[in-house]
């Protein structure tokens, strides 16, 4: 697997206990723009800081590390991304300005660039695109497998996307990191559009545990269409425009759909559909208050359909409803029929419905006609294992 | 221990599968007030309804049981309630107007008021003031002990509480059933007055799981001031006000402790406290922020003090901080200073600080001058263990 114009290197540098990949570089034969979207935490990591600054620039390259986040670290932590820019700018004989960088991992350990910083001359002579793979597996912390989407655009186009989860997952970006490589050439104000659009109903759309991190960056590189010596473009609308849009979608929401389905823990990938809401705010509100609830994501590790823990978290959503009309379908099977037992369930479907590790949920509010889907998964003692021990 | 006036009986009826007590009533000799707090989530059990209306009535009876929450039952949640008021009112010479009306358990399965009204002849004629305790074991869920305080309040009378938890516990009352009762007469306008304000520090300044019921109810019983012949009174301010209201305070807190230590799995009872915010609600919001991340709950319980996970939360909080100058003490040990490793904690303090059974965290904000204390508790594996498998 690779993309034309973009290559990739990944060493094991130390920031990792275990051996594993830890840091990685892209590097761009030709100029790149970048549309990003960062976390909304209020505290941001300097990696964070420095990349939303970057990111108006021309980006020619992107430096990323797992193991350590690189947040709270004060000066220390800006000076430490700083230097591993610095490096690789002169390595790579470009700019620091045009580099993105992000980290992942624990927060408010002090990260030493020296460990990155002595494996850049290696990492930039080995850079290859066939290194993608590579590149996609040093970005993960507790992340059981990589996580990588390729889809044709255009003939003669691709778009690949790599993330990394898989705990802490959560709208406005989690400890999530993706980042999405294109050889279209779009302009920038376009991609700015589709991008915030597809990663509100993907990347924004996904939780694992409500947690939110510090460190969150999803990001799409595309050749700069001023340096683009072809006639080809997508403009603002028309039938290319819409092309564009539903392949990156495609893209980030596969992306989404992988990182729920490893979320920490998790045995099974769960789609909650709130329709039929009076707002879409209260629509996502709601089917966000159910994807977090403990006592709904046990429910269906215990797979016993339950489904009061469902009406309960939709009611202290805090979001005006209809008390009364509200229906519950659990793999389109009418669970709940105007806020009451429909009465159609067996004792054999209440047994077996919540087995597979495919679970639909959909919660028909009667009231307006706003929708919003969450992507989510189950609560398992798994998930306490793994993270009563990240450190350790 | 007894209460005077106050009688009880508790039985066992057949809500909950495995013998236990599970239906009660208490009796009152005088003519009783109540103030009441009840869930804010827009689905309410039908008890909740009916209790609410008649919560401004004087009081004469209260009919409780667990097993079974009655909620989402529609007009038969109604006419089950309504069933078990009619049997205890006629039985107890009373309207059923005068009686308040709890249940707690499963959502959405039918409540057969026969069961409970087979015991009514039995319960009233057996009520006696001795029985307290049953009472207080009869709505207990999963709770794995009974909540009990009491204390006295100028000298010759008692304030005695009851209370049950123990998962979805969460502010705006969660699956939680109070109920205080005092000898004490009191006008109701200075009673409901001083109840709102010990809730709002007590029961909803707690959280297990985040989660919040269709059934919460807190109730303070007294006896009705017109109806006392004596001349003691409890005045809108002064002396004997400030007494009334830190006594009750006493038994509100000393329930909402037990609730915690009692939550679901837990091992460890945790007080957040968040100072020198810019606005009370903005350090409320962030304590419970903090109280409710999974990965700070998990984090407990591995004992690690991994303290990137408290800070990210306060900073997912949305509310206004500022971000280079928060200060976080773990049992009184400064950790972090203007986010950042405070560099004071050595390595045997780091793994051993959190091993305690109490665990005080005080985050600065260095903002403003408010505060907001939260009381919680850990997450275990047994938590996902017993919502795995509640019903079964």
């Amino acid at each position: 697997m690779k993309i034309d114009g973009y290559s990739f290197s990944a060493k094991s540098v130390g920031f990792k206990k275990n051996g594993k990949l830890d840091a990685g570089i892209m590097l761009s034969e030709k100029p790149l723009r970048v549309s990003a979207v960062f976390t909304k935490n209020k505290i941001k990591a300097a990696p964070v800081i420095i990349s939303k600054r970057n990111s108006g620039n021309i980006i020619k390259a992107l430096a990323v590390n797992s193991g350590n986040a690189n947040a709270c670290n004060g000066k220390d932590g800006f000076k430490a991304a700083g230097d591993i820019l610095s490096a690789l700018a002169a390595e790579a004989n470009i700019s620091a300005e045009n580099i993105l960088v992000c980290s992942t991992g624990v927060i408010g350990e002090k990260l030493d660039p020296g460990l990155f910083k002595k494996f850049i001359p290696e990492m930039v002579s080995s850079a290859s695109p066939v290194n993608i793979e590579d590149f996609a597996r040093c970005i993960m912390t507790t992340d059981t497998f990589p996580k990588i989407v390729e889809k044709k655009i255009f003939k003669k186009y691709k778009i690949i996307g790599i993330a990394k989860g898989s705990g802490m997952i959560m709208p406005d970006m989690a400890t999530m990191l993706a980042f999405i490589f294109t050889d279209l050439p779009v302009k920038k104000e376009i991609a700015d559009k589709i991008f915030r659009e597809c990663v509100d109903a993907s990347f924004n759309s996904i939780t694992v545990d409500g947690d939110t991190s510090t460190n969150d960056t999803a990001a799409f590189f595309y050749p700069d269409i001023s340096a683009f010596s072809g006639n080809f473009t997508v403009a603002g609308e028309g039938e290319n425009y819409e092309i564009l849009k539903s392949t990156l979608f495609e893209v980030c929401l596969g992306l989404s759909e992988m990182l729920v389905k490893d979320g920490e823990g998790a045995t099974k990938a769960v789609k909650i559909s709130v329709i039929n809401a009076y707002t879409r705010p209260g629509a996502k509100k709601i089917a966000f208050t159910v994807a977090n609830s403990p006592l709904f994501k046990t429910m269906l590790t215990g797979e016993d359909l339950n489904w009061g823990r469902i009406i309960a978290a939709v009611g202290r959503a805090n979001v005006r409803i209809r008390p009364d009309a509200i229906d519950i379908y659990v793999q389109d099977k009418l669970v709940v029929k105007n806020s009451v037992s429909s009465g159609l369930i067996d004792k054999e479907t209440e047994e077996t419905v919540l087995s597979p590790d495919k679970i639909n949920i959909k919660i028909d509010l009667n009231a307006g006609k706003e929708s919003f889907d969450v992507l989510t998964c189950n609560l398992t003692k798994e998930y306490v294992d793994i993270n009563g021990s990240y450190r350790s």
